[in-house]
């Protein structure tokens, strides 16, 4: 995938966010990452990219602050590649895209895995959204509003739940 | 961006996910249905899109029963774009990178927006991981399980949380 347009500068954060990913490379470096992976050999062999592909991405991600290179373990020549808390960071985004995928996916058989909790081995329930009372949050529950008037009551758009 | 790579069947769910998506510009049309927008004309405006990409980012997203096509409520000849319940299940994968960006950006006083409970106008909590008993989980706290055999305890790799 190749990106044409930069949301650096967006104003919204999603955007901004997904400027820092890229495509959908990143975040699967990011994944694997999270699962212990850290030498530029093993990412690909587990990705199946291109070198050049996967050299760039790694590249974007350490600018971005979400991996950080260290010197390999073995004590070899080598480098790898760790996650920074930023990129640790990105795992309920992560959690999110997995468990859109278990509820909405045309074929759910054909997910490999489940998240679980490690201690209990149960899956773990979806992402929740509270309030900062406690409550419980449907996308309808929120809405947007000025970062600089945010004080002022109910004046965003409401999120829409139709 | 251009779609290099299909994952459309691949085992993880997050590369599906990533597969319905697309790109950059596909999650950022969904934040602007969650927002209200229906009409070809106005994510056009808002999103500042070259028609052609808008128009083919929209068709994927109907393919991918995202969103679906209805007549225009005005009555005009005109159709309009209205997400499906896959389509407002994609909040929490927005939330996700809303709060990455919040917490890790290098700029966060360039966000616009802070999204805050409808009722009581203060902004959300992040988002939460819960066990199915209720505890409340780092990714530190959790592990991939291949999914035939999940009933197995820890018997996936550890998530890395150093």
């Amino acid at each position: 995938m190749v990106k044409r347009t930069s949301f650096e500068h967006d104003p919204c954060p999603v955007a901004r966010a997904l400027d820092a990913f890229g495509d959908g490379w990143s975040l699967l470096i990011i994944r694997e990452a999270l699962l212990g992976v850290r030498r530029f050999s093993e990412f690909q062999a587990r990705l199946g990219m291109a070198k050049n592909i996967l050299a760039s991405r790694l590249r974007a991600l350490v600018e971005h602050g979400i991996l950080e290179i260290v010197p390999a373990s073995d004590g070899s020549a080598y480098h790898a590649y760790r996650l920074t808390p930023k990129g640790r960071g990105a795992f309920p985004i992560l959690v999110a895209l997995r468990q859109w995928s278990e509820e909405f996916d045309a074929h759910p058989d054909e997910i490999a895995t489940v998240l679980v909790d490690r201690d209990g081995g149960r899956p773990v329930r979806k992402l929740e959204l509270h309030a900062e009372d406690g409550r419980l949050l449907a996308p309808g529950d929120t809405t947007l509003q000025p970062r600089s008037v945010r004080k002022t009551k109910k004046t965003g758009a409401r999120l829409s739940s139709h």
